[in-house]
């Protein structure tokens, strides 16, 4: 069988991207093969600054316009050179050359001074694919997908809408595969019945409606993959995390406070309902450790461990 | 220096209670006084029933009604059993001859077959004194305080007011004595410059109002109290709370979600702002486990222990 290819972008040269990909390698190609989308002449630099050798198994697709490594600069030709290894990233998975993408960290004010006119590497995505990505963040423990994201949180309640959230339901579990996630209620113990707030009744009702429409389609996994709306604050609790991994929150802090409270370290973002799966690192630059041997190695292979189980996109892969 | 004196109801008496109570005895009887609201023939079925003895130091309060102990049974006789044991630890508190209150966990089943009309201890409280609680859960490593509680997640933006917010901040540091506390905000990035929303505009006004009024009023800790607003999924990570363990969160899940996530096992639950000070254990009278020796003692303890805290609210006492 061969191994599974992933695309990595190698992030802002100037920040700890080379470095991550450099001394994360030898314990990644043991079950994926790597295709760096960087300059051989820019990884010689780095590998230079970092007292290290390039491993001959250390594949490279150039960019074809190599630029002299600053560590820990911002500059426009970085901001360049990191869209650039991004543009390849993509246009390679796109192409099938590879099944997945990893982003390495760019800097966005980089970005910015390079004339870029994106905020970030999701928002590239959306524009470049013309579709609404899912953003989930986590790691094997646990996953939180967001229904709502950067929305005033005023406004969240009223998006609350079964058919809406039926579809992202379905978009995420088609995404993903997975076979038990935990759709959170948005009021306090869920509603209490209603005591507290009822859009927990469209909730229940997206639930069904999801649901069934799976069990329709001819499910490919064991039953009915959702369920809830569970109780906001027991969704994160050791007894609930010991039997469920993934879970929709209705918006952002509900998912993404207790998540990194438990794994801040270990978690990465993905961006799911693209034609390509992507995922990152949830750190940035980090330019003031740059290229001193310190960058932490445990979001970027818990990355790209996640980028090799969402591309082999079966229902049990959970 | 003599050691403070608690006075503590003992729940259920069909529940955990009891247990908890012997067992933790040898354990806070080092430094603190326990007066203990239950009979001594009650004491002596449950001491009799766990196989145990009662410590010579084990000082009660008759209650002059004992009766009959039925482990794990939900009646009327031991609803009003574990109510006439809150109301004279109650009284006991008021009235000076105790410092603080610690409750054993009542059956609110019991309390409604008993007629008596309150969901539970903070109800009963509520309306004893006529004045509204702060509810703040946690322990040691992180206390969170809720400005909103049992209310719709709908409901809860239009609260974000400053004067009111203002007000809670400085009963909350009144009763606590806390000199660092974390105000986070309302929206995800704490509304980002007011690109995600704007309330934080209130609670930033909030924070200065209620700094201002301490430092007139010639605040005895060190600078200013309160500080945000802070994105509230950064709130909870661990690098923040390594610098910072008291948290004032605007609605009930934004605080505990994080909080249960982290710290399920060792919270307990405190109501502030009443004129006595008062916790509890944060589970219930777990009538499957009573009188079989398995009932854990670490919510329990804490509850002591922050009863203790509170109870001599110096500001340095965080």
């Amino acid at each position: 069988m061969s191994l599974p290819r992933l695309a990595i972008s190698i992030g802002d040269p100037n920040g700890v991207g080379p470095e991550i990909a450099l001394r994360a390698h030898p314990q990644i190609a043991d079950y994926c093969l790597p295709l760096y989308c960087v300059d051989p002449e820019v990884m010689e630099q780095a590998a230079s600054l970092l007292g290290m050798h390039i491993p001959e198994d250390f594949d490279m697709i150039a960019l074809e316009q190599p630029i002299v490594i600053e560590p820990g600069c911002v500059s426009p030709e970085a901001g360049r050179y990191s869209h650039a290894s991004f543009m390849k990233a993509i246009a390679l998975t796109e192409a099938g050359e590879t099944d997945a993408l990893v982003t390495l960290p760019i800097h966005k004010e980089a970005w910015m001074q390079a004339g870029i006119a994106y905020k970030g590497h999701t928002e590239l995505l959306r524009d470049h694919f013309g579709k609404e990505a899912i953003m989930m963040l986590g790691c094997h423990q646990l996953y939180v997908a967001l229904y709502t994201e950067h929305i005033p949180l005023k406004e969240v309640p009223a998006k609350i809408e079964r058919n809406a959230l039926a579809r992202f339901l379905l978009d995420l579990y088609r995404a993903t595969g997975f076979d038990d996630i935990a759709v959170l209620g948005l009021n306090p113990h869920a509603g209490d019945n209603g005591v507290l707030g009822d859009e927990e009744r469209e909730i229940e009702a997206a639930i069904t409606i999801a649901n069934d429409t799976l069990e329709a389609e001819g499910l490919k996994c064991d039953g009915r993959p959702f369920f809830g709306p569970v109780v906001p604050d027991a969704a994160f609790t050791p007894t609930f995390r010991a039997a469920h991994r993934h879970i929709a929150a209705m918006y952002h802090d509900q998912g993404l406070a207790p998540l990194k409270a438990l794994y801040f370290d270990e978690s990465v973002n993905i961006s799911l309902n693209l034609p390509i799966v992507r995922t990152s690192v949830d750190h940035g630059t980090a330019f003031d450790i740059a290229y001193r041997g310190k960058a932490r190695l445990n979001s970027y292979r818990n990355a790209v461990d996640t980028a090799l189980q969402l591309s082999d996109n079966a229902p049990s892969n959970s």
